[in-house]
């Protein structure tokens, strides 16, 4: 990766998604890659940071999430919304070269048994917490952060700047057919007294 | 309630929180309630609707829930992001007129038994679907959407309409610190294929 990928200390990784951001899962197994875009995951602890992330069970990924016990949640960028609607709409079932086709470009970081999609804003890495009642009653999967990373245009010190960075950077969070809200303005509470 | 408040079809619920907003959860049980924020809430399934919300131990609003097996997630605006502060970092464990100070004002809905707090832009009235490991475990609960509404200055026709509306109802996403962003500009991938 480039020199703006930086690792995110532990403690801070459940920013990356905090505000609730639609991401991109990826994962591995046996040769096979495969992406799709999930709205619904949300931080599950602070330290050591979990996750949770629902994966319907026509998903692709989801059967190499089973088999590997690894996926990578990333946050897809404004300038991703034609790639991230794609990959959420098409199954690798139906399109064995949807990747190619939507210009996902992978990418690998040591120890991590799962492909990173490059163009991001942030990355976390996590083994699958095997639940199998959740899996199977509610398609809801569990992991653990084991790495994070992001990328310091637009999140560093621990701390997302959208504000400061081009808005091409902003996340994206999904409502159906098609749209999406970026996210906006930053407004701080001074004093919660108030 | 006001002229705006109105019913949303169950099968549109999960958009009031597709965006991944941070939300406000009110619960009631033997006369007394509570409400607290949640940036860690998320849709599970579309019909019927559930949604996950994660309630620490310490929680005073999770014994409520546990109690009375019902709770409300509603989705505050930028005009309510000190309210929205302030109910979660005081417990009413130490404060006992917390909403009273904080100026939470509640409502009632048939057939609900637990609070809906006024100003908000959407509510979704949950019964808890018990899983005492997921709640042991990892603090996490499950909720089936027993109805929802909304307010249709902001929402309405099924969709979210804050491009339209006063920046004010725009949904709030925390990060940490005091720090939320609001949600941002629309934006529709026309062709998922391009």
């Amino acid at each position: 990766m480039n020199e703006f990928f930086r690792e995110v200390e532990p403690g801070k990784a459940y920013r990356l998604l905090n505000h609730g951001p639609t991401v991109l899962v990826s994962a591995r197994h046996d040769g096979t890659d495969n992406v799709m875009a999930a709205a619904w995951a949300c931080a599950l602890d602070f330290s050591p940071a979990k996750v949770t992330v629902v994966l319907d069970k026509s998903a692709r990924t989801r059967a190499l999430v089973e088999q590997s016990g690894y996926f990578v949640l990333q946050v897809p960028t404004v300038a991703q919304a034609g790639l991230t609607h794609a990959v959420g709409t098409h199954s690798l079932a139906d399109d064995p070269a949807k990747l190619a086709r939507f210009g996902v470009e992978l990418f690998g970081v040591d120890g991590v048994p799962a492909p990173l999609v490059a163009g991001c804003s942030a990355w976390l890495a996590c083994r699958l917490v095997p639940e199998p009642h959740n899996q199977q009653a509610y398609d809801l999967f569990i992991g653990e952060v084991v790495g994070a990373w992001a990328d310091t245009r637009v999140f560093r010190d621990g701390h997302w700047h959208f504000e400061d960075a081009d808005p091409r950077w902003r996340s994206l969070h999904y409502i159906a057919g098609g749209q999406f809200y970026a996210i906006g303005e930053s407004l701080t509470v001074v004093n919660p007294e108030a």
